[in-house]
């Protein structure tokens, strides 16, 4: 007779560790219980079907060759008794059995374990506002929810939406209603979209996110939904405006599900999210715990953290399955929180700490610097990236990247994640030997310009000023001099207009004469690289309050004159 | 008076090197020596230009804002004495001068040097066969190739080409020639194309390549060019046989053109390539040397190696310009080998060593693996990607990966390098954090997905045999059995067809009589995912010679019944 194992969770990590569970044993007895009809879904696809990237639904819901993932499935190729539309009441740990109830007949029995895993997701937050039981209000959380936001698009009944929440369910929702043809705004409590990202990046993706129609409220949170019979007619922000709307999707945020867990006794961490050892082991040694309703380690700054990500729901999910079959052996390191998310055809990236997260876990000693280039060359297509980097001065150790853009972000992100699970510094990076081909990258690719931007910053060389700093500058009353040195043509397409000197960079040595000895100069370019030359020149003919403006015109987040 | 840098080479390294410069001194006296009559190439994008991805010629020849990079631009704005079509005909290491020769006008003159930075490149190899003289045989190595072979290709006069070389070059070349509109054969001496893949990921990409309509004649020598009234009409073979053409495209590789350097008495490695150390200097302490001229270290075999690439050139360039100025600081530290190639939709891509070069390194303890899986969902149009990697089994550490497929083979060479950067092991990866969404990834990336297969392997519960392999066994006086278990639609649509037996993963615990007990077993499905299951049903009820074929169906590198 083989162990007996009950895993408590049919989404992501769930399944995952059922089925790494059949795969440590074929003679284990193997339960999966699942509240929802559905198992296993695709639950990060959502917002591309309420986009229309696909239209068969069952694609959320089926192996890559088109089996749907339903309890016959789970019998037949993976002999696990999968009972859906089954919920989880209450564990009996001294017991070691699980009262469950089916949920259609009301049948009530205990299923008894000799391991136990729970993954119990997460539940969405849903702010405690006047009109939250109005109809016409949803998240974006389960595959109800997509059907009701799927349907929508399909009836092209509703022409206005708002969506709350400016993070990453927030963002690829207002994608998904906009490509449905609705008029959409999002409502961000906090200054800036994507809390991932630091101010200055955001404030561009938020720029792009404005030019591709929707509308934009930050610093402005939800105060209460308005509605007439019933039903949602509008969202009321805190400075009192009102924005009329049919729809309105939450997306702020999830917390974890860990009811059934703390009920039982198990350890509960401070961020609500059960804890777990690295063998996703919780308090009792016969329950272990994987997925949306666990706490992890942060594994930079050491602390825990709530990280609800599919990516993680199955690393957690495949090593508590195999913990809970033959004892703990696997371990899960933890996460530096890296995430992606795209923007209609733009991407916003993360990996490690952001500048701002940096300093709150106690990183004071570190530097930071933004590039701007693009991903290709020109005659290949290239579309521009920009880049912020974090790192520990002292050591030249990578903490963080973030990276936006039109290009191919994902690369990126996947090569600062890799530097910072290796434990590597800038200097490392500097020579760091890359794929390359005009297709698929510059000679010098964006992340290794990064890397050699920062390290001319390190040895003094470079002189960065963010663009969020010369704004500053600009605004108080002893304003620098600004020196764009592009050439006249691309001054005349693109310029800030905040009151800058150009002279292109070809003609900067006959005119310095131009330039003023007594005041701080600025200098800049489209992306800084004839920024930084320009500095140079103006160091070695003598000038000695020289700076670039990182990234230039294209890593500019401000209102610019064109 | 400024330090006098001299820079002999004006292609890549070269420019890269003398830009370098100024940016460290704005008071040097720089001067760039170019044979060419063109500066700062972009060389890799001539197979782009041949292939009519673009148009513009200037492309290839100018800064990202459009200015060709002449010798008025050096002078403008980098303040830099680029002399083109000039020839540094001889070093005077004692008197620390350059002789060289204006090859419009004849004259010439000796320029001093402070610091000499030689960049000289690489020459084609043209194989000494009879023919060699006749017109119609080009190389793809320089601006007058290009211009020849676009010139071909826009006068649609010629129908037949051969290319002679199958690795980087030739590949690019004949995706070039086929865009073209010109019936194209690549001929290799070696069994595989793409020298640095395995030959059963080499023989994937040669499926791939064939099927696009290209002929490819491996195994098989260039014995002599064939040719009528001084134009080459063919191209004879080791196997007598002649292929008729009116063009071939010579790709059989490049050699330093270290010649200067060799009269000037400086050291030549046994690769050929000067000698240089992590400085890039050379055996003369006024002396640097960078790009294709040089013999750099192998970071994982510490062997010499010529590595004639765009990326690694300019990051030779960087530190030999900066050194040149300020002394030996800055470090080169070597190559681990990282390439890629565009194939028509496909890309080929590796990073450290594949099984082959690790064994011939004295590398015996390895392991290895074969994962095939799509790089994103199928809701997201997910391409399939085959990767193999490379370990070493004591210690786990990453060796080599190679990675092909429609997919997104980029960010897996990108990952794979920066593990090998970071000594980092399959355990690390395994649970690697990297940027999931579905536009970007599946839940469990590719490359995730393949360190978990190493693990399992390693673990000893995957036990996996290639594709090779498997044939070797098939062709033996003992076949063992073959077993897929992918669905009856899928077997219908595509199978091997060298005698498996089909029984549907679902269907396989019902139907265990039909397995042979007395045989070894070996199961697969499409990617073996479903295979690997199989092969753990079969061991959980008894079986004890049972087997995975890594990759399933997807990469057998063989001929199929459909």
């Amino acid at each position: 007779m083989g162990k007996k194992i009950v895993v408590i969770g049919g989404s992501a990590a769930g399944p995952k560790a059922a089925a790494k569970a059949r795969r440590m044993d074929e003679s284990a007895e193997i339960t999966l219980i699942q509240k929802s009809p559905y198992l296993s879904m695709a639950s990060c696809g959502y917002p591309y079907y309420v986009g229309g990237f696909f239209d068969n639904r069952n694609m959320l819901l089926c192996t890559p060759t088109g089996v749907v993932r339903d309890p016959k499935f789970y019998l037949n190729t993976k002999k696990i008794d999968a009972r859906i539309q089954t919920e989880a009441l209450s564990i009996d740990r001294i017991g070691k059995k699980v009262r469950v109830k089916n949920l259609k007949t009301g049948e009530e029995e205990n299923i008894s374990y000799d391991s136990l895993v729970i993954a119990t997701g997460a539940l969405p937050i849903i702010p405690a506002v006047p009109g939250r039981e109005l109809k016409g209000i949803s998240t974006l959380q389960n595959m109800e929810d997509a059907d009701f936001l799927r349907t929508i698009r399909d009836e092209k009944k509703i022409s206005k939406a708002v969506v709350i929440g400016g993070g990453l369910i927030g963002i690829e929702a207002s994608e998904a209603l906009r490509l449905a043809g609705i008029e959409t705004a999002i409502v961000e409590r906090m200054p800036q979209l994507l809390g991932f990202l630091d101010l200055e990046m955001a404030k561009l993706v938020e720029n792009y996110v404005r030019n591709k129609g929707v509308t934009v409220h930050t610093s402005n949170g939800l105060e209460a939904f308005e509605g007439e019979n019933g039903h949602v007619t509008g969202v009321r922000l805190a400075n009192g405006e009102i924005l009329p709307c049919s729809l309105v999707v939450v997306a702020v945020g999830v917390r974890p599900n860990s009811a059934l867990a703390k009920e039982a006794g198990l350890e509960i961490g401070s961020t609500g999210g059960i804890v777990v050892d690295h063998y996703m082991g919780t308090s009792d040694p016969n329950i272990f715990a994987a997925g949306d309703c666990v706490e992890i380690e942060q594994i930079i700054t050491r602390k825990k953290i709530h990280a609800p990500y599919g990516d993680l729901a199955n690393l957690e999910g495949r090593v508590a399955g195999e913990n809970a079959v033959i004892g703990k052996t696997a371990t899960f390191s933890g996460s530096i929180q890296t995430g992606i998310c795209k923007i209609f055809d733009y991407a916003a990236g993360t990996t490690g700490l952001n500048e701002r997260s940096a300093r709150q876990n106690g990183f004071n000693d570190i530097e930071t610097v933004i590039n701007a280039s693009p991903d290709k060359p020109g005659f290949m297509s290239g579309k521009p990236l920009i880049s912020k980097l974090v790192i520990e001065r002292k050591t030249g150790k990578i903490l963080g990247a973030q990276c936006i853009g039109l290009g191919d972000v994902s690369k990126q992100i996947v090569l600062w994640a890799t530097a910072i699970k290796g434990n590597l510094t800038v200097e490392d990076m500097v020579n760091a030997d890359l794929p390359y081909a005009p297709p698929f990258s510059l000679a010098l690719d964006h992340g290794i310009a990064t890397a050699h931007l920062m390290q001319n910053k390190m040895k003094g060389r470079l002189k960065g000023i963010s663009a969020t700093m010369v704004k500053e500058k600009l605004d108080s009353t002893n304003p620098p001099f600004l020196l764009d040195v592009r050439d006249a043509d691309e001054f005349e397409a693109m310029r800030l207009g905040v009151g800058e000197k150009l002279i292109p960079l070809n003609l900067l040595r006959a005119r310095l004469n131009e330039i003023p000895v007594d005041k701080e100069i600025i200098c800049y370019c489209k992306i800084s690289l004839r920024g930084y030359e320009a500095a140079l020149i103006l160091e070695g003919n003598g000038w000695k309050n020289v700076q670039v403006m990182e990234g230039g015109v294209l890593a500019w987040p401000f209102p610019r004159e064109k």
